[in-house]
C-alpha cells in the first residue's frame, strides 16, 4: 500500500506582502502530475491547508481545484484534517459529501476514533485542537496542556487499535524534538504546545503536519512532511518534499522524499553593493527569487534596494551586516528580564548594548519624556 | 413531479443586532420536517442561501447540517444557486462533489447552458451575476444592464431547449413587477438593475429568489418563493411560505403554499405607553415576538424603552408618532434634485421640511461654517 503524506500547504499566504498563490499553484499542479505518475493509494494533508480561517477566494478556488483533480478526476483517496491555521467549521462544510469518493476530511475535533481503512491501512484523523477543546470533548477536567489532550486522544485510540495490522496517525502537533521556523507562529511560551513524541508509540507511521521541515525531527516512526513551500526566510535552507510511504499490512514501511520544484526559489544572498551589482557575478543567478539581501558595506548607501531591484525584482527583505566592535556584543544581548528595571534603565542598557556611542544626559532627558508621554497614553501612571 | 421551492434563508442574518440563527434552525427543522412528508423529488433553492460573502461559523454549521439532512439523510435532490449575497467561489467549494449524491449547487456564473435533469423536469440553474460578468462570459460587448445580460443567457438557454418538455429556470434577480423590501439591499438606482418578466417566456416555471414576499409578482409562471422569514419590519406583513409545485411532464403545474412557523414573530405594534403597559391589553399578545412599537404620546417620557421591555424583552425599534401639523408636511417632501442648489440651500430646505422652527440667520450661520468645513475635509475646495 502506498501513500504520500504532504501537509501545511498554507494557500493564500501572504510572504512579505506577496500572495503565494501563483507559486502555489505552480508546486501543486507538480504533486498532480508526481500522483498520476505514482499511482498512490491515498494522499494524506496533515493540516493546514489554508494559511488563515478566512482565506482570500484564489485559495479556495485553487484548493477546490486540486482536491478535485486528485479525488474525483485521478480516483485518489484523500485523508486530510484541519491544521491550527484553518478553520475547522469552514473547512468542514461538506465533508459529509466528499466521504462518497474516499475524501475523508476531518475539521472539528471530535470524539469519535473510527480509522478510515483503504487497502489494509487503518488511518487515524485527530485535527488540531486547543486543550480546552478536548477537556471538553472527552469530558475529562484533568486535560490542561497539549500534551494531556494528545495522551487522552491516542488513549482511547487505544481502546480499539490492533498492534498487528498498519495504523498511521495523521495530526497537527508540535512533536518534541522538532525545531520551529519563523513562518510558524508559535504556539504557546515555554514548551506547554509541546508534545512527547512517546506518545505516538502504539502507531506504525506518524504523520505530521506543523512544522515545515520534513528535517524538524528525527525517528524511526514519526515524520513532518515540511511544507509545501518556504514560507519564510528563516526556511531558506530547508529542504520541501513530500514523503512517499510504502507500508505492508503488519506496517512495516520505507519512505522516500520528492522534492517539488518552486516557480521561485527563496534564498539569501549577501556580499557588498558593488559585487552583487556586477553581472559578472549575477549572470549566475537566478534572478527573480525571493531574496533576502544582505548588505556588508559599511556607511551610508545611496538607495540600495531600489538598486538591487533592478537586477533582482523579487527582493523582498534588505539587511545590513553591522559589525560588532566590541566584546560586550560578541557576548550576546544580556537578558533585560533578569531584574525589574525601571524603563529608562532598560532602554540605557539596550542603547549601549546597540551602538558605541555614549547615552548622555541629554539623550536620556529626550527618552524620559518620550517613556512618560507612553505610560501617560496607557495609562499606568 | 413535485418540487419545493425557497430561496433567500439569509444565514447569518443580523437584524437589529440579533443574529437569526436559532429563529433560522427553528424554522428550518419544520422545513426538513415538511420534506420527510411531502417527499419531493426535489428541493429548489433560488440564492441567497447566506446573508454575506463570509458568514458567521454557526451559519455556516446550521447551512451544512441542514443540507445533509435533505440530500443525504433524506436522499432528496437540492437544485441551488449563489445569489447577490453569496460569495459565488465560497459557496461553490466542494461543488464538484455534492453531484454525486444528486446536490446540484451553481456558485459562480458560467457559460454552459445545460440543464440538470430529474423526473422529467430540466432545471436550468443561472447564479446571480453582474452584467460586467456575463458580458465577459459570454464575450459580448453590448451587455450592460442585468436586463441585457439576462436576456443573453436565456437566449444561450433556448438555443436547446424543447418548448414540449417541462422547463424550469432557477434564478436570482429582481423581476419586474416586484416590489422591494428594506431588508433586500437597492441593487441599483433607477431600474438598471430590473429584469423584464417577457424574458422568461420559454420556461414552464420560473423559481426566483430575491424579492422576500411570494407576493412580490403576480403571473402565472414567475414566481418568488419568498424568505425564510421575516428579516426587517418592512415584512412584517407579509406572508412567509415555501411553494410545492407539481408539475406534469408538459410543464403545466399547480402550486400550493405552506406556512413556516416561525419561532418568534416579528411585528408592529403601536399605541400609547400606559395602554402597552396595561396588562389587560398585553396578557392577549405573544409578548417575545420581536417588535417595532410606535408610540402615540406627545411630550417627553421617562426610559419608555426599558419600561416596554421589561414586558415585551424583544423590542427591537422603538418610534414616536410625530404629528403633520402644516401642509408642507402633508403633501410629502419636495424633490430637492429639480436643480442645482448650494449645500446650505439644500439644508435650508430640509429645514424647513422637517421642522416647524425657522430657519435663522444665526442658524444659518452655524451650518455655513460645518459645510465649509467639510468641503475642505473632502478636498473639494
Amino acid at each position: 500500500m502506498k501513500f504520500i503524506h504532504t501537509a501545511d500547504w498554507h494557500l493564500g499566504k501572504l510572504v512579505h506582502g506577496i500572495y503565494m498563490t501563483d507559486d502555489q499553484r505552480f508546486v501543486l499542479n507538480q504533486f498532480v502530475e508526481l500522483i498520476e505518475k505514482e499511482k498512490p493509494d491515498a494522499v494524506v494533508i496533515a493540516g493546514d491547508l489554508y494559511d488563515r480561517s478566512v482565506p482570500p477566494i484564489e485559495a479556495v478556488n485553487l484548493l477546490d481545484e486540486i482536491l478535485f483533480k486528485i479525488n474525483v478526476e485521478l480516483k485518489t483517496p484523500i485523508v486530510a484534517i484541519a491544521g491550527n491555521h484553518d478553520s475547522a467549521e469552514r473547512l468542514s462544510f461538506g465533508s459529509s459529501w466528499y466521504k462518497n469518493s474516499h475524501f475523508y476530511l476531518t475539521g472539528k475535533p471530535h470524539n469519535q476514533f473510527h480509522p478510515v481503512h483503504i487497502n489494509g491501512v487503518n488511518f487515524y484523523l485527530v485535527p488540531y485542537a486547543e486543550p480546552g477543546i478536548v477537556r471538553a470533548l472527552l469530558d475529562d477536567d484533568t486535560i490542561h496542556s497539549h500534551q494531556d489532550a494528545m495522551k487522552a486522544v491516542i488513549s482511547k485510540i487505544e481502546e480499539n487499535l490492533n498492534p498487528n495490522e498498519a495504523n498511521v496517525f495523521v495530526g497537527h502537533a508540535f512533536v518534541l524534538g522538532g525545531s520551529t521556523s519563523e513562518s510558524e507562529r508559535t504556539l504557546s511560551v515555554g514548551g506547554s504546545g509541546c508534545v512527547s513524541h512517546d506518545l505516538f508509540a502504539p502507531f506504525s507511521y506518524t504523520a505530521l503536519g506543523h512544522l515545515h521541515s520534513p528535517d524538524a525531527i528525527k525517528h524511526d516512526k514519526i515524520f513532518y512532511s515540511g511544507s509545501l513551500l518556504k514560507y519564510s526566510f528563516s526556511e531558506a535552507k530547508q529542504r520541501k518534499s513530500v514523503s512517499i510511504v510504502e507500508m505492508e499490512d503488519n506496517g512495516a514501511f520505507s519512505v522516500r522524499y520528492v522534492s517539488l520544484k518552486p516557480k521561485q526559489d527563496m534564498r539569501e544572498l549577501e556580499g557588498h553593493l558593488e559585487e552583487l551589482l556586477d553581472p559578472s557575478f549575477y549572470e549566475k543567478e537566478k534572478l527573480d527569487d525571493y531574496l533576502k539581501i544582505t548588505l556588508h558595506d559599511e556607511g551610508a548607501l545611496i538607495d540600495p534596494i531600489n538598486k538591487l531591484r533592478q537586477v533582482y525584482p523579487n527582493v523582498l527583505h534588505l539587511d545590513r551586516k553591522v559589525k560588532l566592535t566590541d566584546m560586550k556584543k560578541i557576548q550576546g544581548f544580556t537578558s533585560i528580564r533578569e531584574e525589574k528595571k525601571s524603563e529608562i534603565d532598560l532602554f540605557a542598557q539596550f542603547y549601549q548594548e546597540m551602538t558605541t556611542a555614549e547615552f548622555s544626559e541629554d539623550k536620556k532627558a529626550v527618552m524620559s519624556e518620550v517613556i512618560q508621554n507612553v505610560l501617560v497614553e496607557e495609562g499606568a501612571k
